[in-house]
């Protein structure tokens, strides 16, 4: 299984296959509440008697801090070297809870590259990512383009 | 156009139709090039100078930041009433960029509404959510569905 975050970086260097490891990261309780709190204030992920109560059974991160935060584990272990010009959309799912103190580590494949039709500089590279925790499981995957500019001549 | 922000809390509440709109929500260069740093470090996020030489021509906001930003107007505005238990996924396009001084308001529309086949407590509800910025530029639209609780007999 090849392992390459850091030796590509223009279009022909992608090729379908490749995979490419984020470093790890943690979720703590205090990072929870406090992305909670600013951009999802729900029960379940600010409160953690309601969050207990709840058909949870404690705090969960919020799906909309799950995704940030695992692309952060992923750019700064070199994906996309800084070179792409930014992704059409997103299409997330998530599988099973995050909750206090799980780390997940995200294991993103190539799945397709397309040069532009429109713009003879550049193509779009197609990844699917998941995100695995410390047990295993497999939380979240994610699948997008990026538009990536070809090597310059 | 009905705007029902806080006036639905049931599965049984919500209709097909049913419009809400969110808080606006500003975004500063501060809170780009911070959120940038942390979760989305590509140049074009959190370095002025690389921005207006990339092709952006200036600081844009990440599209990890756009999501629970935008989520969180919606939330504060009442969408959900608490009562929500999660989403499968979500599924988001990013159509303009967002920069500093934007200001993004929300309208959401319930799409579909469906009994769980296997939980005769709850139902699925699906929306459609569009962000538009000041000059009423589309600048993202996102889908998905909701688990909503059936009101308690």
């Amino acid at each position: 299984m090849r392992r390459v975050c850091t030796d590509v970086e223009w279009f022909e260097d992608y090729q379908i296959g490749d995979e490419f490891l984020s470093d790890p990261v943690e979720f703590t309780e205090k990072e929870i509440v406090e992305f909670g709190r600013r951009y999802d204030p729900q029960p379940f992920h600010i409160d953690r008697a309601a969050a207990e109560a709840s058909p949870f059974g404690g705090l969960i991160a919020s799906g909309t801090h799950l995704f940030p935060a695992v692309w952060g584990g992923m750019i700064r272990a070199g994906f996309l070297n800084g070179r792409a010009l930014g992704a059409p959309g997103v299409e997330l799912r998530f599988l099973k809870p995050v909750r206090p103190g799980d780390t997940l580590t995200v294991l993103t494949r190539v799945t397709e590259t397309r040069l532009s039709q429109s713009r003879a500089d550049r193509g779009y590279v197609s990844f699917q990512s998941e995100a695995t925790n410390q047990k295993g499981d497999v939380v979240m995957t994610f699948s997008y383009k990026q538009i990536i500019p070809k090597r310059p001549v």
